[in-house]
This record gives structure tokens, C-alpha cells and sequence, in this order.
């Protein structure tokens, strides 16, 4: 019938349209098939082989830093993150030590030989960070500050992008375009958890955004099962499922004494947590191949 | 100080009014610590090892069913879904062919020795399901029929309760609650995807509910992957994850011709990939031992 | 161009395809473009002048149900609410006093010709009801039990359907179809909140789907107030933002005390803060003409 | 009994604990019981009148943007927006004008004597934008951003803090408090639709959370019409629902032929709409007294 001629003619029109759009994008699969791998300190990123982040939510002294980065580096690993710029809810809560605590986070990472991951929160801190930082981490709230998404485009230092508290996975896309459109293509993707209406967790980790956005982009995925979950018993749990469905890697707060943390100390691990859960990590990444 | 004083007195008190109310649940681990164990023809569910839900949307015509039946007979599975009765949006949409559905499902059943699941949408209709029916489902939609789910629980027959579009984990274990407080603790859990702003996936499949369930309650937890995802190239990615993070079973929909069905032609498997996902499933079921 | 061209047409079947199924619904403004005007005890309900439904949460004795009639009828009222089977999350609280509470009604009704609206939760209970009750509800929870909506819509007496907790205005719609497709047209819709992350209040009040509905249907529309804002201090403003969008009424709860109410003893009105809403929402009425 | 005791211990804990908090901030009613009125041109926002902001999305020319300035002054109005730094999802979207936008917003300014309002969205911009602009906007993508508000403090200019996409009105109050601390306690807040899985409108409008801010708080509130619905034939009855339940003023896209605007092209109001608009609503407010 002609009704349904024309309904075939309809659907074509979306898919083709569709089609137009995410073949325009830089970080679309359609316009690289092949990962796009991000070396740092000798260590690739989206090859495959599995590499996580760990490291305190802030970064409070030399001494709480180095714990973690020694417990990092006897574990083989080479990325360490801390918290200089913090962004807060309220503006009474601590801020971060900033410049303070990513001169900290230098030291240690050469002590260690490690890679430093750390969040910068305005275009101007870009400038001064790119000679602490390995990677410079966009947080949540600022997946669409736009301005600082074209400065993190401009500079060359690999960038972790932090899935928006309330995004959608096509804003998330188009906020690393923003990134990749101003030359910088190092760009590792990390779903964090979004908000819904459920309270049991901090947030709802949205585990199926990982293989969307594998097949969308050619970009490395992360999962941060901290911010996730908001809670130590499900940090596990959480970091298996990420594995299982493909990201490649895991992110999660680290600290020598959680209870004395200055943010965030319900959710961070302590050491002999943090051996036990990179034990059975690993555990599974065996078993996964 | 007296202030800290107090407030340690209120934490010890939040805790202890929470404790109380959970300790109640005759669902809570705090009220039975071991795993409540599922027997349905020969298979037991929820004691560790892995059980899996396949089959079509609807119930068609026995030759549909019976199709789907012979496949998930020759990989050594149990549990047979198919809807008779089905809840549509729209009330010009296909309802299901109710109890000759039923009748369908029963012969194929026994036929090909398996048990069969199908939902079952309002009280008087579980009094005729029993005949056929080895595993009574609420659906998302009925999750807080409360008539309903005290019917179910003055039954003799499992019953898979899936989460509501939009419920709470705290409002799911609320809804069991309602079933074995008559009688009836044979209760399978279903995570099926909530309703988010996200619209990349049909809902948004949230997978810390497994642990959360797991941890505050003693009965099994399956997952559904097609309805929490509703996307073909999502199911097996979302399965992994299922298994990693500790689910007793996944649940998919099946289907001869997915693109002739009478409901979700989008989200069913046909055989061949059935066949394909399946094997991956039980390689990822292996490694994890 | 050509793809300007196929662009248009494509965008033509978009708006065609939108057309034809909304065209197709009994409840939509295309197929009758006046609007259902309701007949109760000698009011009207869409004809323009506002009526509101006042009465408590749940129906707890006869004094109880009579002190609030006697305040709904001083006031020249006509529509009393209260809750005889009630809908609750756990098991063990209180239920409601089921038939005995629709006889309670029915008495207090009669003694000051009042028309009764209660919430009937299972279609075996609605062959009891119509004996009672001069408004059927169907409450949030079973705004998708199309069991219940069907029988709904084959009894002869008014129905006040509920949004459900989280369902979007297309699927209200729906579900005020089922009743209609059925034979009953007399369907008042009843925005009572929707699910968000938002917990300032109970829910959120959508009262955009005032207009979209007023746009989408000819059916009366009224707002809950009382579920939807869940605080008594924003019943007011709530109602005056419903009148001010175009509602054809209100919903709120009272109980001669509240304190000692059996449910949702937080946001219920006392007597004498009834008596104060009621003169500002009718000056607010008088003002808007 | 002891419990009943304890019990109401813990509840005095918990409202103190919540007093305490809410009382330090500055922005709260708390602090100070009285309104902030905030004087532009002549004007005071804040005092019961209500002032109204309208003007094209983005500044596309001198003439376009002279047209609705026209149109706002012959009404008596003195709030003209419009957009120079426009947050896109895309970066392949218009962008604004950026400073060639606030000149040419100056200079209708002048011309027409009125005040400006308009989004900047990078501290280092604030520098400039203080020259060009009376009032400054920072927009619901930045709402969190914490480096620009700590410099919208730091200014003397008020400030038009839009609520985040997903932010809950207790991140609302604290993302102002952050302006207030720095020194700058001259920001009217705005409410302009939160995200929910409804599709209907492009946000929901949360019309409760202007009583709500107007309780914690002692700032005045504005409701943006044009992002809240994302339709134009919702753009009326939403003011009025605005108006009725107390906002301090609307605000609102005109643009003179927004069928050909840079963006935003589906909600603006034209002019001749807008005269319409603004009658209605001008009647509204003489009846709302």
C-alpha cells in the first residue's frame, strides 16, 4: 500500500538523518573505527589491557598522599589520583588545597614514578596544571562548562572526562567534542553515576552507558564506582560489573584514614580494604581473560 | 563536647530506628541470614548457581512457543517464559491470547519437560494460572497492585516479582513483604531497568540493585536484560554484568521472527542469536567458576 | 535541494503519523472537540466552574468522616473524599477500613447530600462500590492496572483516575483510554505529583500537564495538592498555581486532627486551616472571574 | 516507655541539627526575615511588583535586537535579555556573539533606556561584561560552576542565578550562597525546569519550588516560561500558574521572527504574540491585586 511505501520512506529519512549527524562527530566510531589508545608514562589506555585510577578524594598532606601512592606502586599500578580543586556544595566545606596540593601530588608521583590524574575546575588553572598534572580530570559539574572543555581542547595532556551528574549519554558525547573539535583527542570517558529518584545509592550507575558509549565513540571508558555507589560495600560489587561489560578501568578513593577524611570519608576505602578489593579485582580480570 | 555527645546519641539512634524496622521484614537477611533456595522441577534457584529465564514476549500460537521451547530445551535449560496475559500502554494494542496462551504454554511445558513462567495481571486470574503455571510473575506495572500481591502471597506456586517502572529498592522489598507476610516466601526478585531521563536505553538498568537486594534481603535476584535495556545489541554486554555483580539468573526474551511479534519486535533475540548469546553467557559462567 | 526536500517530507510524515494516532484516541480533543462535562449531584464538573474535592486521607470512624462533611457542606460543597481501602507500601500499615469504611461514607453522605469520590483498588470491588460511592477512584498505583481500568470503564459512574507515580502524560492518556474504550466517558483526570530526584517536596507537582491536558483531551482536569507537594504549608500556593493554569478543581486532604491520623498525618489540614484555604482559594477564584 | 522517650530525643536532634545548617547561611530567611529588593534603573525586585524580563535568546544584530527592545519598552518594561555567550550542547552550534553581542545590547540599552540582562559564562569574562551589563546571568549549566560564582561575588552587579538542569533546590541555595559569602548579596534567583523523564515539555517546570525558596530564603524569584515548557503554546498558562503562586516576575524569549533564529527557534515568542502574551498577563496581575 502507499501507506506503508511511505512509512519505509519515513524510517530511512530518520535512520539517514541520524546516520549524517553522528558521522559529523570527531570522537564517533563511524569517523575512527579503530580505539583510540592514550599512552601515559608508559602505559596504554584503550588496548584492551585493563588500568585503574585510585587514589584520595582530596589531597590533605605529603603524608596521606605518599601512603596511597606506596600502596599504588606495590601493586604495579601507575595512575594515582588526588583532589587539589575541589568543588563543594556548600561554600563552607573544605575547597582543596589547590596549587598547594598539586605540587604535593608531583612530589610523590616522581617519588613513586606514577601518573598524576587531577581535577581542574577553571580554564586559568589549566596553564599552571599541565606542569603537575599527567591528567587533567573535568569533574561532573563541569561537563558542560563549555569554556573549560575548549581550553582542556588546546592544551596537550590527556583528559578524563566525567560523565555530567544529569547528562545524557549524546550530551556527554558532544561535551568531548567540544574537546576533540579544538585539537585534543586524548580523551578517557567516565561514567560516575546519574541521578535518579533512588536513594539507596549516592547515584545510579548507568553500567549499560558503557557498551553505548563503546560502540558510539572510539573513546577509552572508566567507571567510578565511588561517586557511583557512594557506599564501601558496593565498591566491589560495582567495579566487577564495569569489568564484565567492558570498561577499561576502574576509578576509586583510596585513603590512609577514612574516618578523619576532609570530604567524602563514608564511601573512601582504607589500605588493607584497598588490597583486598585490587585482590579480587584482579582476581577477576584473570578469569575474564 | 556536649554537642558531639549528641550527636553521636542521634546516629546510634537513626540506626537503631532503621535496624528495627528492617530486623521486622520477614524478607531481611537480619531475619533469615541464609539464602532463601527456589525448587521448581529438579532445579534449585538462589543456592549459587546460575538459572536463566528465556522466551517470547507473548505467546502467540504453539508453533512460536514451541520453537523457542525446543532451543532452550536443548541447552539444558528449565524456566520458559511467554506472556498470555500482557499489559500494554495502549488498550488497542495486542493483550495477550489469555488463558489459550496459557493453555499453549502448558503443552509445550510438557512436551519439552520444562517449567514455565508467565505473568499473571489480576487476582482472579491466579486462581485459574496455578493449573498451568510453575512460576506466577508480577509484572512492573503491578508491583504495588497490592490486592494482588496478597493474592499471591495465599498461593502454593514461586512467584518472580519484578520491580516497578519508578520503585524505590526500599518499596521493592516492601512489595515481597506483601507476599510472604500471607504465606508464600518463594519469592524470585527482578530487576528490570528504572525510568531516568535517559533515553538511550528503554530504562535505565540499575545494577547495584543486585548487591543491595542481596545484601538486605535472603531471596534470589534475576535480571532482566531486555526490558532494562531494550536494545538486541545491548542484552549480552548487560548479562556479564549481571553475573559479575552477583545475579542468580538473567531473563531475555526469545523469539522465531522477532520482526514479525506482536509486542517488543525491537528487543527479541531470534534463535541464532539466542544461540550465540547463550554460549557466550555460559563461557562468562565458567570463568567466573 | 533534494535534501531540503526529503528533509520536509520526512518532517510531514512525522507530523502525519503524530496525527492519525492521537486522532484515533476516544479521549482526544480531535475526535470531540467540546469538553466532557460531568454531572454529580447537580454540579457540573468542565464546564469552567471550578469544584473542589475536600475530605480525609482515610475514612477512620464515623465522627471522624461526619466533622469533615459538616465543614465541606458549610461551605456549599458538594464533593467529599475519603479513603476506604487504601494503597500502602508496607503490609503492616493500615489498610483501610474497607466496606465498612465505604458504609461510613455512604451514611455521612446521605446525612448532608454530599457526593462521595473513594479509591477502589481491585475490580472485584467495584460491584460493591457503585452501591456507595458517587466517584470511582483509581489511585496513582493503579493508574496502570488495566484490569481495574477495564472494569472501570463498564460500570455507569463517574471515574477520577490518577497520574501514576511516574507515568508520562502519553501514558495518562492511555490509561483514561482504557476506561473510555470500554463505554465510560465520564473520566475526570487528577495530576497528583510526578517522581523526581527533587526531596524539598513529596513529589513534584508537573503543573504543565494541566494545559497539555486541557490541549490533548476534553476531559476535566483536577491537581491533588496534597500528594503532590506533601507539605501543608505549600497546599495554598500549590492551589492557587492549579486555578491560576486552568484546573477545573482541587484535591486536598483534611481530618478534624490531623495529628492522630492513621496516614499521612504530616500533610492533612485541620478544620480551622481548612476554613482559611478555602476563603483565599475562592477570593483567588472571585479575582480570576 | 524508654523508646517513646529516646525517640523523641532523636526527632529534637534532627530538627535542631537542620535549624542549625539552614540558619547559618546568609541567603536564608533565617539571617535576615526581610526581602531583598534589588534596584536596576529605577526599578526594585523584590518589593511584591512584580518586573518581567524579556528579549530574543541570543543577539543576532543591532536590528533584531532593537526590535524587541521597541516592543519591551512600549510596554512599560525596563528588562531586556539577551544571550552574546551562548552554552550549546553541540560545538558545532552558534555560540553567540560573544563581546560583539554586549556591544550591540549596550547600545539598545542606551537607546531605549533600559537594563540588560545577559548570561556569562567564564570568570575571566566577568571583567568585561560589568561594563556592558546591568544585570548578570549565570546560567543553569554554570550553576555549579563554583569558580564563576565566587567571582559573580566578588562584583557589583546582581547576579541572575538560574537553577542547575538537575539540581535540587538545597544545591539551588547553597550554589547562592556562594555569591552572598564573596560580598555580592544583589541575585535573583530563577527557576526555569528541572530534568524528568516526562517528554511532554523540555523540563518540568517546578512551580512548588518558588514558595519553597521563597520560605528558605529572602531573594526574589523569577520563573523562565521559555526553558521550563520548550513550547510556545505553554508559555502563558505557565506564567500565570508563576504569577499565582507568588514569583517576583517571568521571564521569557521574544525574538522578531523566530523562525529563522540562531537558535532556540521553536519557543520564542514572536511580537505580536508577545503583545498578547503580555496583555493576558498584565490582566492577570491587576486581578491578582
Amino acid at each position: 500500500t502507499i501507506e506503508h511505501i511511505f512509512k519505509e520512506i519515513f524510517k530511512a529519512g530518520l535512520e539517514l538523518q541520524e546516520d549524517d549527524h553522528r558521522k559529523a562527530l570527531l570522537v564517533s566510531r563511524k569517523k575512527q573505527p579503530e580505539n583510540t589508545v592514550i599512552r601515559i608514562k608508559g602505559i596504554e589506555i584503550g588496548n584492551g589491557k585493563k588500568h585503574h585510577v585510585f587514589g584520595p578524594c582530596a589531597v590533605e598532606s605529603y603524608e596521606q598522599t605518599a601512603q596511597v601512592a606506596k600502596s599504588v606502586k606495590e601493586k604495579g599500578l601507575k595512575l594515582l589520583r588526588g583532589g587539589a580543586f575541589k568543588p563543594r556544595t556548600s561554600p563552607y566545606d573544605f575547597q582543596g588545597l589547590g596549587v598547594e596540593g598539586l605540587e604535593i601530588l608531583k612530589r610523590v608521583a616522581d617519588e613513586y614514578d606514577l601518573a598524576v590524574v587531577s581535577e581542574i575546575v577553571t580554564p586559568k588553572d589549566l596553564e599552571i596544571a599541565v606542569d603537575y598534572v599527567d591528567v587533567i580530570q573535568i569533574g561532573a559539574r563541569n561537563m558542560q562548562n563549555f569554556e573549560l572543555l575548549k581550553a582542556a581542547g588546546q592544551i596537550d595532556k590527556p583528559i578524563l572526562l566525567k560523565r555530567g551528574l544529569s547528562a545524557t549519554i549524546s550530551e556527554f558525547i558532544n561535551a568531548a567534542e567540544y574537546i576533540i573539535s579544538r585539537g585534543n583527542g586524548n580523551i578517557i570517558l567516565c561514567e560516575r553515576g546519574i541521578r535518579t529518584y533512588e536513594t539507596a545509592t549516592r547515584n545510579t550507575l548507568d553500567i549499560s552507558a558503557v557498551p553505548v558509549l563503546k560502540k558510539e565513540t572510539h573513546l577509552p571508558i572508566m567507571v567510578d564506582v565511588t561517586h557511583s555507589t557512594g557506599r564501601r560495600d558496593l565498591l566491589l560489587p560495582a567495579a566487577k560489573a564495569a569489568l564484565a561489560i567492558g570498561a577499561d578501568g576502574i576509578m576509586a578513593e583510596v585513603h590512609p584514614d577514612p574516618a578523619v577524611a576532609l570530604s567524602d570519608s563514608a564511601q573512601q576505602m582504607d589500605i588493607p580494604t584497598f588490597d583486598k578489593f585490587y585482590e579480587e579485582l584482579t582476581d577477576l580480570e584473570r578469569r575474564l581473560g
